[in-house]
This record gives structure tokens, sequence and C-alpha cells, in this order.
């Protein structure tokens, strides 16, 4: 439903209309995401990244008046000092590797705020954000580049994107503005505008990746995606043009990692 | 006035209430920028870069019906054959610099598209466009990272975000969402978030104005910077934290220019 729509305390409600009706008073009941939030039901503090399901059951936060805990997001502080967080995504990662997480795993959740993770033996081990979702779409809606837009799928303009994004030496802010010196001089057609603005953003999402993945010593890892069906394939078709193997992981992943947490929490009454 | 405020033929009557009524009949008149687009009154075709006083001239478009001429943008197309653009900056180019152009400079005009510009005795040789501003607007305006901020200007935010930005291994996609992390962590005051923002954009252009200026044998130089004052102070701050030294060149920068276009194109009827 989300929580910016749900302000002023009608979460109760929420989860009723969710599941159903009246809840039975002996169901247990776990989510994740931004219900967690500071803008959601009752904050779920972050938990310190590496962080496997010990980590996580032990910071699960209880809704008073309810049977609800609820996962925390996790919180990685990299050498410069700066934090990085993910709220939801940690869920679908627990879901979407084996149950005893034997081998280290890169998995990408393309999205509004795009998540590379590592996990391992240890879970989850650290974890970068791309705003490329978000950057995206104010461009597309509200700056000069989306106005020399009309709509259309051009999987050229994409891979041109991708590619020009690549490409050594390239700089964002820069590369940008050749949305629009392309399509001025008619070498962009105003269909392929959206894409290739989109290629450009997901190139400079890889390229940016591709880096951090080789400090970890995961530059040559096949990368499991996790999202929905379009933007995966536009994904896996932009990681080919960077040489980067991937495969798509369940689309469960969400309700896998939540029952997973909850046995591990032991809150599964019926086993 | 703004061209996108003129549509439909209101070119004429703006010209008048600008020159404050009657315009004498033998009064040569001369403007360069979006009035030359394909949006302006007549549109004045770019002329190929490097371009000098000759080039330009021989390419000022006439109004018909008007003494007006109106100055061509210019087009540079690098080794990877994608073009950019300039249209109104290279006549304040042409004069903030000694009549002859008698060393090579690099100029900086900040703004919505920052345009970085080298120009020498043949004239501009080459240039790249940099949308700082226009990511600043729209991030600002409609993204999460805007939702954060109050109003505030706060000078250590925009040190910090530039310092952030040049670092080795910035990659401005991921860095900006570290205005949602540092944000919600409270290690960023909500009245340093748009000045943050700001930083880390103009440090992205930096770093990649630096790269290029280096591709061009100009990264010792001395920067002219063009434009309002209020800008003009922040980039003198952010390009002293790359090292780089910036003077600001005149102020009526674009009224020089277009008198010198003008006299070498020979319509000054005075002289």
């Amino acid at each position: 439903m989300g929580v910016q729509r749900l302000t002023g305390g009608g979460f109760a409600d929420a989860l009723s209309v969710l599941c159903g009706g009246e809840i039975p008073a002996d169901l247990p009941l776990i989510a994740s995401g931004m219900i967690g939030s500071r803008q959601g039901w009752v904050e779920a503090p972050y938990c310190k990244c590496p962080a496997g399901f010990d980590a996580i059951v032990a910071a699960l936060t209880s809704v008073p008046g309810t049977r609800l805990r609820i996962v925390p997001g996790l919180m990685f502080r990299g050498a410069d000092e700066v934090p990085d967080v993910i709220r939801g995504e940690e869920t679908q990662v627990f879901g979407a590797l084996s149950e005893t997480i034997g081998e280290r795993r890169v998995i990408v959740l393309p999205g509004t705020h795009s998540k590379w993770v590592i996990a391992g033996p240890g879970g989850i081990e650290t974890f970068a954000t791309f705003m490329t979702g978000e950057l995206y779409a104010v461009l597309r809606e509200h700056s000069i580049l989306g106005r020399l837009a009309v709509a259309g799928v051009d999987e050229a303009a994409l891979d041109r994107g991708v590619r020009h994004s690549l490409r050594q030496g390239a700089a964002l802010t820069h590369d940008l503005f050749s949305v629009r010196s392309l399509a001025l001089t008619e070498a962009l057609a105003p269909k392929g505008v959206a894409d290739y603005l989109s290629g450009l953003l997901l190139g400079a999402e890889i390229a940016a990746a591709r880096i951090w993945l080789a400090r970890h010593g995961r530059e040559h890892a096949t990368v499991m995606l996790l999202g929905d069906d379009a933007l995966l394939t536009r994904y896996r078709r932009a990681l080919a043009l960077a040489d980067i193997d991937s495969v798509i992981g369940p689309p469960d992943a969400a309700a896998r990692g939540l029952w997973r947490i909850a046995r591990h929490a032991g809150i599964l009454t019926n086993e």
C-alpha cells in the first residue's frame, strides 16, 4: 500500500485489510521494508553489516499490541565513513540465496535506488546504492532532456547509451548533454531519447559497480538479478555489454526471505 | 525576455520594447544566444569549431525585414563523433579575451548547462558542457534528496560535497545517495543538504573537466570565470579545493563580444 499513503496511524487497519479481516490472535506476523523506517509503523533500527540470520533475528523489532515483527534494514560504513543503507532488499537477498549461503554471491536489485549486494557464508557483507531509477525519473519528467522524448522503445538507443557510459573517460554530467546534442543534430530519433538516457544512466551504474566489485575481488562474478521482469531484461542486456554474466533470481525472494528469517527466529508455531 | 515566452512571432515587438520604441532604420543590430536557436526568431546554424572572428562573421544570419544579425552557435565534434553545442557563451568568450586572443585560455561559464571553453589565437578551439545546474534543480525540486533539505547556506557542507566528488573512485549516481544516508544518520544537518548536494555535483563537474583539460594539455591553466557573482563565488571555492587557480572575467563580456563581432563584420556605421 505504501507507507507514504498510510500517515496518521492507518497501519493496523491496513494490516487487517491485507490479512483479509480479523487476524487470529496466535498468528505470527513478519514484515520488512519501509514499514520499519522512520516514516513506518515502528522504526526498526539499522543493523550493522556484515549481517547474517543471527544478527537480523536479534534485531527484529516488535510492534506493540500485535504479534508483528519487523525486519531491520542494514547499514554499511566504508573506509570513508559515509554510510550506505538498505531496507527491504536484505530480505530479498536472504530469500534468493541457498539456505546456507554457502558461496559468495553478487546480487543486484534494480529500481529507484538500485542495490548491489555481496553476500557470503557470513550473510550480507557489503552493498552499494545507485540512484539510477530516480535520476531517470526526474530527468525524464522534469529536465530539458525529457522534453525531447516521444514515447517509444528503442533497444539500439539503450545499447548506445550504455556503451557511451561504459567507455574510458565517461563523465555522466557531461555525457547527459549528449542526449540533447544528438537529438538536436538528428543523430538520435525522438523515440530513442528515453532509452538512450536510460542507457547512459544504466551504463554509469555498471561502470561504477564494476570498480566496486573489483575492490571486493568480485569483478568476475556472475551476478544474480532480483526484481520485475521488464527491468531485469534491460539490466541483463546492459550487463552483457559490460561482459558481466547474469542470472535471474527467484521472483518470490521477498516471501522466501521473510519465511527463512521467521524460521530462524523460531516464530513459526507449526514447526 | 526568454525565447520560451515569445512564441508565435512576438520577436519584432519584443525588440522594439528592448530598444525603447521606434528603431531608427539605419541602426545596425546584433544579438546572440537562444534567439538564433530553432525555437528563436531565425535559426542561425551552428558554426564548426575551431572558430575565430572570421568564421563567426561569415556565419552571421540576418533576420529578414530588419537590420538584425544573429551570431551563430558553435558545434564541436570530438573523436567519438558525439557533438557538443554552445549558443551565446561563444559571444561572452570573444568579449572576455583580449582583442587579439594572443594566448590560449580556459574560460568557464557556470550555469544550467555549464560550459568549459579553450580559446587561443585561432579562436574557440573546443569546449565541453556539464549539466550541473539542471541536475541540481531537478534533484532539489523533484527528488527524495531535495525533500530532505531545509533552506540555508552551509559552506562547510558545500566543501564536503565537492571533496567527496573529487576523491579517487567517486561515482556520482552512487555518491548522490550519500545525501540521504548522511541526513538519515544525522551526519548532515537539514540546512546543509542543499549545499552538500550542490557540492557533489560541482565536484563531479570539476573532476571530469580536469581530465578533459589534461587531454588538451591545459591541466595547469588558470581558468577565467564568467557569470553572476553568487555562482562564481561557489565555483572559485570549489576550484580551489581541486587546486585550480581562477580569476573572474569582465561582467560585461556579452556586450563586449557582440561589439567586437559587429566591428569585425564591418557593421558599426560610425567607425
